[in-house]
Formats: structure tokens, C-alpha cells, sequence
């Protein structure tokens, strides 16, 4: 047979052989590494024979599909630990994820302590260097087997095969596993990894089915590129807004009030107000925006319009009665009202409120929206998963002949918003398209999604977007433009959405006149610009560590008078600000300046106005920023003049200065 | 026996005299117009016998209590009329009130043709001029009397009376009436008179009753002064909040989203948006106020403790299940959630997020706070009585030695308020105080009420305030001080409240640190500066008729070519007034200059700019102002500062011109 390898060279062997040994063949060196093996574009096991004309390319922990086998096999390992030390625990699942791997265990719950001794125990199991071997069993024998071991959970998972099924498990040691593979050859093979955290999850992820423990991990191949990667994900943690965000005080949560509702404090009240003013006012006075204010609850009566009480009931939280009889109208006669998990049918109703004709389209709406998502608790998290949040939503009615403009002006101000915030580089653009094996889910049919899904998709090729297209996640009414972005943990969200909808006009009977007096049907497009408030805020916090852009920081400025002697100069220069409209405080403490200064640039700071002797005289300020530190003394006035312009020009001033350098001097 | 007069003077007679014949001695002019008789202090019929010493005062239609018998007799003229065209219309009750009187009718709905047939029933009637006689009868005889004549309201109304009771009865021809009195002697003392509207109403205003028939009416002993009443309700009927803010596009509602819950409209979130700004930019930048956004929804567990479960629960919209158990537990042991009819709980979590100090208070929170109300669907009605609404919410965490001028500033913010909207002098000031004789309905006791209350009546005296006390008016846990204003209907609604509390900080274990460094518990002033946007909305709209101060409005300047040929010159214009900030738009219709002025000023806009060739050449424009009328020509620059000055000063320009001066000049 002849193997074809990744550098276009050949191998010829005349009998079958194990990808393993042709690694060796080709290099011992590459075999010590190699974690699996690609056989015709398929990833397979080290261990499979190959018995005919192939390609080959030997992966090593370099390749993602390597990197997978490797932490998969880690967690086999750790599976082998836990069963060591807790006999009782019984096995679920454990794949491979981004960046390590976890399992989930029905057993308790478990502390740092604990994770140290199966860490220990691991080790163990790793220098002890079992192979992992892998046989096949019918579904009859399969179950047997894991009934025999006690494994209740792997017995309902084989159940579900068809009975015609082989079935694959990998052993190392006496610690067997009902998995597909592919595995690395031996545990030998891992030379590093780390069990990093702990919590419950629910069995298949359904809150109605018993709470496991999950434990969760990582490995490298090298000691050097884990500890890279704990400082890192050390680092993270102190970014991540669901930490910093509490710790600057600019939102908390309360037990008595509820999970995914967070309060916003003052603080974080000034940064999303002012991103709300920047945006209404952008909408409204540079992109030909009305503001309209609609309420946050209507009867079921709209939502069966829209058919959100078709598609969405579940995800709306429904007040009073809810007893349906089988019209669907509530049996004690009242009306049900429910609230509200978008804006659309609102604002069709302001569209509605008149007549309108061709001339008075484009018809674009915006609003400071509030909706309600009854999400479970489990899901809730920090700011970013929660059951009410604000969003710059929108919806433009336009004539089908509009449809390629304005869909193109609402990428380009979504693109201007994020340029703005310092985030545009931190996304990617994915088209979201129906689920053809589900039409039941969606609105119309076949015809009409390729229709629109092919009109969407000219319009991105000729903005020139790079995107990627996944199926399954249109809105029931149309495709979409989502713009995701990752949190500190590589986590991807939704954080900006433009979808375009053929279906809703005609639910609602949304008309226009056109220049023959013919009533025509618009097109809808739903979309926003910078996203939910809410979410928005948590993306910078992570994105800045908290360092905002200074037109954004609730506190821009702060006046340290070196002694009390010089508070009333500082006053000055303080009133002075604010009437310019500077967000600034003065910290009038007698402490040393020392103590203020490193007091003011643990609070993240932009500016601190150093004020004594010398600049009372000469009515300056020393300046200090967290841009380039010592910045000298400047007279009041130009300090002034150079903040407002930062503020008013939203600049994002780069750090010239590393933290330490900053810390020094003076 | 010696009857003293009003004007102190005697009269003497020596037998028992009727009042009406005591008039008649006193002057038959006077004798003619009296309505009812005053008895030492008593409101009487002036078919009542005097048979001893008394002071006597026989009032005409100019007194109050004249005007009710008055118009309550015209009622039951009314009703006389209804039973003679309807036999089978039930009676139910038929007061006099403000401005008129209404009679409730179980009985088909009427249109405006079947009112004017009733008026001229009712004419006929009065012209016939029979004289109302009164008996008594026992409460059996009473009900004999009304079953007989197939009366059931009245004969449930009469049941409710205990059985020793004298029950009194009108009846002018063959009409007889269950009613107290006092009346007119004949029906030919009413002079003018006219039914105003119909509408329904529930029986006993519950909506659990049968909806009745109720007809508004009002009469006057002067036609001139009818006439006059009438022209004046047209007038208002044009300022009705209601008729004019859906005209103006100001807001709408739909069936489908559900009565009291309206959408605002753009031109009408533009005008709540500039409050909004100016209210939040007032509160924090000159009075200290940190700002808050906190969820609009909370489990039941925090109403619990505020106690808003038990004292105000029917008021408020719950989401889900509502099973509780025994202890007030939901049943199916999922949280239950509530929509908030208040912020207080949410924002004393704010204060408790950290730990609070002497020198953080008073600590002045403010919110832009959405709130619910669960009111029924017939309280409804346009921006004033809702379902969901916006509210400049504020809540002061004071030591007891700052409530004095902390509560005082409240006032002087309010009014501050009130004075740069132009409303100050349409206000009145209320104490509203707990009701003595249903303690259970609040927090404490006696003695903390009286303590409280001599607090902020000490307080309001010392401002100088003058106000009214009413009892059963606070809220459940403090007395209120609340500034009253008036529909154009004579309705009186509270716009303003400023509350102080001295119980919820102990119920959420609220403190603060002293000087001493002991834990002290706070005071809590509830308060809003200029009360619900849309309410403002409603007033403003109703005082202005419309025509709004400039810097609210939501167009301020129409730009208005002369022609097509000075679009151009228009557009630059135009250009120039938004890069100032000002709310402008053009006309750019090729329609005559006068048409599109007219427009102009039917959508009631402040400033129109017209522009032609001798202000292109000149850079001019041509101001008209709804103020001044035409205010002649000035360079672009010259207006742009005047207008930018009226707008940033909140100045409200006068009227300088009537409504037709401001048509005919040009």
C-alpha cells in the first residue's frame, strides 16, 4: 500500500500497519508526540491499522485535533482519579473544551483541597503510564458490562443507540470508559495539566434533572505553556466584569430581589448613561432616527399577532391568570398581559399610528428598550446573562427597493459604534440562517428563506464582510447579522444584531401608499447599534480592566490638594471643571498626597489634578495620568481645553507608560 | 321666637314659620331666587318649619350649598324625564357635583340624539313647574313603596338603612324619589340647563356590578351663564390632554396592547427626553444626587420585608405561579416575581452595598424610574391614569439632625421645578396624614405618627407653605406632603410627593456609622422632584394648550423657502441651527409660503424661518414667532444666539400677539 504524507512524499509498506508504527517509521521522535492521526481527512486513533492507499498526517498536541485527544484522554485520567478515591461517584460524560477539558461526576461536591488530592492521584496514574487500550462490544454486552460496574448513567447512554450499534470503550488500567475516542496511545504521553476549578451542572443540562459535580481542567505538553496559561487565566479572572465590575462598585446583586437582575450603582450608571445620550442623539440627529417610548407589557392579544406566543411564550414572563381555554383566551375572562421580550410589535404600532406614503419612507424608529427574558437562574451571570436589560433597539420599515442601503447604513453604524468604544477588532461576523430540518420553528417556508438568506448574503459580500453562516440561529421571522464577541473566559455572545424580516409586515398589515396610490407591503428591518447597555458595559469593563476611555469614566478628574492649605484653590479649579461639564471630584482628606494619588489610581483614574504652593500661584495644576504618568504642570485652562476635546472627540488615549513606570516616577 | 339674619339684623314672629315664607317676608325677589335655607349652620329645605330662635341665612344659587340643591333638583328632573321616555329604566343614585350633576341609569347606552329628546322631556317638565313635595316614610313603608314601583336599587339602598330609621322621599308629579335632600321648591326655579354627556359607570363603582347608563348634566339660573359654562368646556375640551396629545401625535394607545399602558409618540419622547436630561443633569450636578438603575422586577421575598406584600400587594402585577402556602411560599417552590409599584427597596439596597459613614450622609439617590401599577381598566384614562409609568424617583438617606433642611430642600427643588416648567402658581400643597381610625392600614403607632407628622408640619410652617391637612392621605409607612394640581376638567391629581419615613430603615436594617462609631439608624425621605414624565406630559400639554415652552418642543424652527429656487439657502440654514443643537426641520414642498405658515402654525411651532432672495443675499432669515408674530428680518447668527439663549435659560417667552393679530399680519 502506499501512504501519501502531509509533505507530498510517499511511504510504501506491503503489509497493514498501525498509524502509530508508521509515525515511527517516519521519526521516533515525531511518535513520543504524536497524538493522533488523520487518515483521508478522517482523525482517527494512533492505534488504528491501516490497510490500504491512504493520505496520512500525523497530528501532534500542535494541531487542535492533537490538543483535543490529549485533553480528552487527560480527562479519562482524572475520571480514572475520582473513581480511585470516590468509589461511589458515578461516571456521565467528560469532553474536551476550549483551552482543557471537564467531567462530570454524580457524586459531592468538592473544595480546592479535594481537587489537590485528585490532582495527586492523577499523577500517580500518569507515571504509572497504563495504555489505553480500545475494544468494541454489541449495545447487549455494552450495557451488561457497565451494569456489572455500576454505571447507571453510561447504561442510559448506551440505551439510547439502536441495538444494531457497536459500541467503543477505551481501558487504561482497570478503569474502563464507554467513549468514541480517538485517545492518545498510553497516559504517559501527558506532561502536564491542572484541574482548575469546580461546580455543579445539571445532568444533560436540564435544571429538572439531578445536580452533578463537574470538575474542570486543562493540559499541555509542555510545564512551560501551563503556567503561561494559569498566569493568564489569573490575569483574566481580574478582568472579568462579573469580579471587577462588583469590586468598582459598578453593579451588585441582591438575594432578595433575584439572580439576573442586577442593580446598576451610581457609577455604573454614569458610563451607561452617557453611552445612551451618545447614542440617542447619533440615531436621531445623524442617522434620521425617531425616538419613540413604548410600554414594557402588552396583552397576549399582540404577541399572538406577532406570533411570539407561538414561538416565544416560554422565554416571556406572563402576569396573573394564566388559564387558557382552547382559543387561547384566559378562562377567568381578564386580560393576560405578558411582558415584553422584544420591541417590534410596539414600534409597528407607532408606524401604524398614521398613514404613511413612499415619502415618508425609510421610516426609522429607535428606542432605550427594556425587555424581560424569563430565563433559568442557572443561566444567569453577571451582566451579560440576565432577565432584564436595555438595548439601543431599532426597526427601519422600508420599500423592498431601500432594503440594500439601509441594511448597509445599519452595518455601518454598528461598525461606527464599536470603532468608537475601541472594539471593532475584537469581533467577528456571523450570518444567521434558518433551520431547514426545523420549519416548524420559523415563519414561511423554504422558498422565502433561501430568498431572503440570498439577499442578505449579496448584501455582505458587497460590503465586503467577513462572516461565517450557521444554521438554526435566525430569529423565527428572518435571518441575521449577528457581530459576536468573546469574554475574558472565550466565551462567544451575541452582542450586536441586524435581521431582516419578510414575514411581520403582512402579520401586522403595515402598508405604504406608493406613487400610484397603491397600498404596498414594507420590508423590516430589526437591528441595533451598540447592543444592550447591559452587556455593553460588562464588554468594556473586561475589554479595559476597568481603565475606561476617559469620556466614558464616571469620574474623569480628581482634584488632590497637597495639603489642607491649598482646598480652597483646589475648589476652584474643581468648580471650574464642573461647570465644564468634567465629571470631577476633589478629595479633600488630610492624608499624605502620596496615599491620594495611589488611592486615585487604584480607583482607575484618568486624571489627577495635583494642586499646592506653586500652582496656586501661577493658577496651574500638575497633572497625573494613568496615559503617561507624570504629565508636569499645565495652566488650568489648557488642561481644560485638552480634556473636553478627549471627551468630545470620544479619543481613546493610548498607555504610554507600563503600570510600574507609572508607579515610580514622581 | 326671634330668627337673627345673616347681615345681624332681627326678624320676630309670633307662630311656626316655613323658611320659604320667611324669605317671602324678608323680600319676594329674594323669595324667588332662594334656593335652600342655612338654620343655624344647618343646610335645609326651605319647605322646613321654624319654630324657634334661630339665625337664618337663605341661600341663592350664588352660594355653594344653592347651587347643589340646585343642580340636584335638576336631576331629578333629569330622572323624572328618563322614566317618562323609558319606563323601564331603573334608578339608581343622581348627586350634584362640581360644575353640574350626573344620574346613574340601569338602562340602554345613549347617543347625543337620544339626550337632546331627554332635554326636551326635561323642558317640558319644568315648564309644567310642579312643586317637589317631601315625605317620610318607615323603612318598611319605604320598601313597600319602592317595590311597588319596581325600583330594585333603590330598594337595596333603603335595606342598608337600620329598620328604626325615618326615610325621606321627593316627588314632583308621579315621579317619586328616594332622597335626602335638600331641594328646590318647584322645578320651575330652573332656569337654563343641559345634558352635557353619557357614558358608563359601574353600580357602587365596582366592576364586579352591572355597568349603568350615566348621564353628566349641568344647570344654571342664568342662560348667559350656561352659555358661557358650555363655550368654556369647549374650550378646554380643546386643551384635554387627551383629544389634543393624540392630535399632536404626542402619544397613542392600542386595543391590543391594553388600555392605561400608551405609547409615546416621537414628538413626545423628544419632549420627556429633554426633561428627563435636564431633571437628571439638575439632581446630580447641583444637588447632590448619585444616580441609580435598579431591576424593575424583585422576588416577593424583598416586598416582604418592605411589607409592601401585606399592605399594597392588590396594586401590584405578579409574573407566574401565585400559589403560596400557609407561610406565603410559593407552592411549586419557584420564586415569585412582582413588577415594582415603587423603587424605595431597590435603592436602599444601593445604600447597604456598602458600609455608610456620617460623613457619606445625607446620601441622594435619584432614578429615572419606570414603576407599575395593577389599576383597573375603567381608571384608566390618556398619560394620567396608567398602568406603567416614568417617574423622577429620589430617595435621601439622612441622619435625624439633616431631615430638617434636607426635607426643605426637597420643597425648594420642587419647586424650582415647578417654576422653570411654568406651573408653580397652578399648584396647591397638601399634608396628607395617617387615618387614626384604620391603624392596621399603616406602619406604627399613634404616638410615631403624631411625632412625625408635628415634624413636618413644624417644618412646612417654617418654609412658610401654605397647605391643607388631609387624614387617610400617607403613605403606609409616613405622612406625605403632596402638591396638588387640577386637570382642565377641575380634577385634582397629586403630581408631586415628598414623603418622610421612619420605618422601613429599621424593616432592611439600614444604618450608619456615627462620629462615636456606633451603629445609628437613618431617617428616609421619599421624594420626587418633578413627579411622573408622562403625568408632567398631560400638565403641560393641558396649561400650554399645545404650544410648549420653546426649549421643550419638539420642533422649535421650520425652515420655510420661498421657493424651490432657495432649497439651497434653506438646507444651509437648516445645517447651521442643528450643528447649534436646535430641533429643526425644513419644508421643502413646493407648496405657496402662506400654506406651508399656516401648517406651521397648526403644528403650534415656536420659530419659522422664511427664506428667500433677500436673505440668501444677506445671510438672513424672515422670524416668525407664535410670540411676537413677524419679528422682521436678522442675520442667521443673530437668531441662532437669541434662540440658543431662550432654549438654554428654559425661558417661557410671552404671548405678545392674539392668535388673530399673529394670522392677519405677515
Amino acid at each position: 500500500m502506499k501512504i501519501t504524507l502531509k509533505d507530498g512524499s510517499f511511504k510504501e509498506y506491503d503489509q497493514a500497519m498501525a498509524a502509530i508504527d508508521i509515525a515511527k517509521d517516519i521519526s521516533e521522535g515525531l511518535a513520543r508526540v504524536a497524538c493522533v492521526a488523520e487518515v483521508d481527512g478522517n482523525v482517527v486513533d494512533l492505534r488504528t491499522i491501516i490497510d490500504k492507499d491512504c493520505t496520512l498526517n500525523i497530528l501532534t498536541f500542535d494541531s487542535e485535533e492533537g490538543k483535543k485527544a490529549y485533553r480528552h484522554t487527560c480527562a479519562h485520567v482524572l475520571a480514572q482519579a475520582v473513581k480511585n478515591l470516590y468509589p461511589d461517584a458515578k461516571l456521565t460524560i467528560g469532553p474536551a473544551i476550549d483551552n482543557g477539558y471537564y467531567y462530570d461526576f454524580d457524586m459531592e461536591s468538592l473544595d480546592r483541597a479535594a481537587l489537590d488530592a485528585i490532582e495527586k492521584e492523577m499523577k500517580k496514574i500518569i507515571k504509572k503510564g497504563d495504555k489505553l487500550e480500545r475494544f468494541e462490544l454489541s449495545k447487549e454486552e455494552a450495557i451488561e458490562l457497565m451494569t456489572k460496574r455500576d454505571e447507571p448513567y453510561k447504561v442510559e447512554m448506551i440505551k439510547e443507540h439502536p441495538d444494531t450499534d457497536t459500541l467503543t470503550f477505551y481501558q487504561q488500567g482497570d478503569f474502563i470508559e464507554f467513549c468514541a475516542g480517538p485517545h492518545l496511545m498510553s497516559t504517559k504521553t501527558i506532561k502536564a495539566f491542572k484541574l482548575t476549578s469546580s461546580s455543579g451542572a445539571y445532568w444533560r443540562g436540564d435544571e429538572k434533572n439531578k445536580m452533578l459535580t463537574r470538575i474542570y481542567g486543562t493540559a499541555f505538553n509542555k510545564k512551560a505553556d501551563l503556567d503561561a496559561y494559569l498566569e493568564h487565566l489569573e490575569e483574566i479572572k481580574k478582568r472579568d466584569h462579573n469580579k471587577l465590575g462588583r469590586e468598582m462598585e459598578l453593579f451588585t446583586t441582591v438575594d432578595v430581589i433575584g439572580q439576573g437582575l442586577p442593580l446598576i450603582m451610581p457609577k455604573g450608571v454614569k458610563i451607561i448613561q452617557k453611552m445612551q445620550r451618545w447614542i440617542e442623539d447619533l440615531e436621531d440627529n445623524e442617522w434620521g432616527y425617531v425616538r419613540t417610548k413604548t410600554p414594557l407589557m402588552a396583552k397576549s392579544d399582540l404577541y399572538k399577532i406577532s406570533d411570539h406566543w407561538g414561538h416565544y411564550k416560554d422565554g416571556m414572563f406572563i402576569l396573573g391568570e394564566d388559564d387558557e381555554d382552547e382559543n387561547g383566551n384566559s378562562v377567568s375572562g381578564k386580560d393576560i398581559f405578558a411582558l415584553r421580550p422584544m420591541t417590534c410589535p410596539f414600534q409597528y404600532y407607532v408606524y401604524k399610528a398614521s398613514q404613511k406614503s413612499y415619502r415618508d419612507l425609510p421610516y426609522r424608529m429607535g428606542e432605550t428598550s427594556t425587555l424581560f427574558r424569563n430565563e433559568d437562574s442557572g443561566e444567569m451571570h453577571g451582566l451579560t446573562r440576565v432577565r432584564q436589560f436595555t438595548i439601543s433597539e431599532g426597526h427601519l420599515i422600508c420599500m423592498p427597493e431601500q432594503i440594500d442601503e439601509e441594511f448597509k447604513n445599519c452595518v455601518k453604524l454598528a461598525k461606527y459604534c464599536l470603532e468608537t468604544l475601541g472594539l471593532e477588532e475584537d469581533v467577528t461576523y456571523r450570518m444567521s440562517k434558518w433551520d431547514p430540518e426545523s420549519p416548524d420553528k420559523y415563519l414561511g417556508g423554504a422558498e422565502e428563506w433561501d430568498r431572503v438568506e440570498g439577499a442578505m448574503r449579496e448584501i455582505l459580500d458587497e460590503i465586503g464582510l467577513e462572516y461565517t453562516e450557521e444554521a438554526g440561529e435566525a430569529a423565527f421571522y428572518g435571518p441575521k447579522l449577528d457581530i459576536q464577541a468573546k469574554n475574558v473566559y472565550g466565551k462567544e455572545d451575541t452582542m450586536i444584531t441586524i435581521q431582516l424580516d419578510m414575514f411581520l409586515a403582512e402579520r401586522f398589515d403595515m402598508y405604504y401608499i406608493d406613487q400610484n396610490g397603491d397600498k404596498k407591503r414594507p420590508y423590516i428591518i430589526h437591528r441595533t447599534s451598540i447592543g444592550c447597555y447591559e452587556r455593553t458595559l460588562a464588554w468594556l469593563i473586561e475589554k479595559y480592566a476597568g481603565k475606561f476611555p476617559t469620556w466614558l469614566c464616571p469620574e474623569q478628574v480628581r482634584v488632590l490638594p497637597i495639603s489642607e492649605k491649598y482646598a480652597e484653590y483646589g475648589q476652584k479649579v474643581l468648580d471650574e471643571l464642573k461647570k465644564n461639564g468634567i465629571d470631577a471630584t476633589m478629595d479633600n482628606r488630610s492624608e499624605k498626597i502620596g496615599y491620594k494619588i495611589r488611592e486615585a489610581r487604584l480607583d482607575k483614574l484618568p486624571y489627577m489634578l495635583v494642586v499646592g504652593a506653586k500652582e496656586e500661584e501661577e493658577g496651574k495644576v500638575s497633572v497625573r495620568s494613568r496615559f503617561a504618568g507624570d504629565e508636569g504642570q499645565k495652566a488650568l485652562s489648557v488642561f481644560i481645553n485638552d480634556i473636553c476635546e478627549e471627551i468630545r472627540t470620544k479619543r481613546i488615549r493610548p498607555i504610554e507608560v507600563t503600570e510600574e513606570e507609572n508607579t515610580k516616577k514622581k
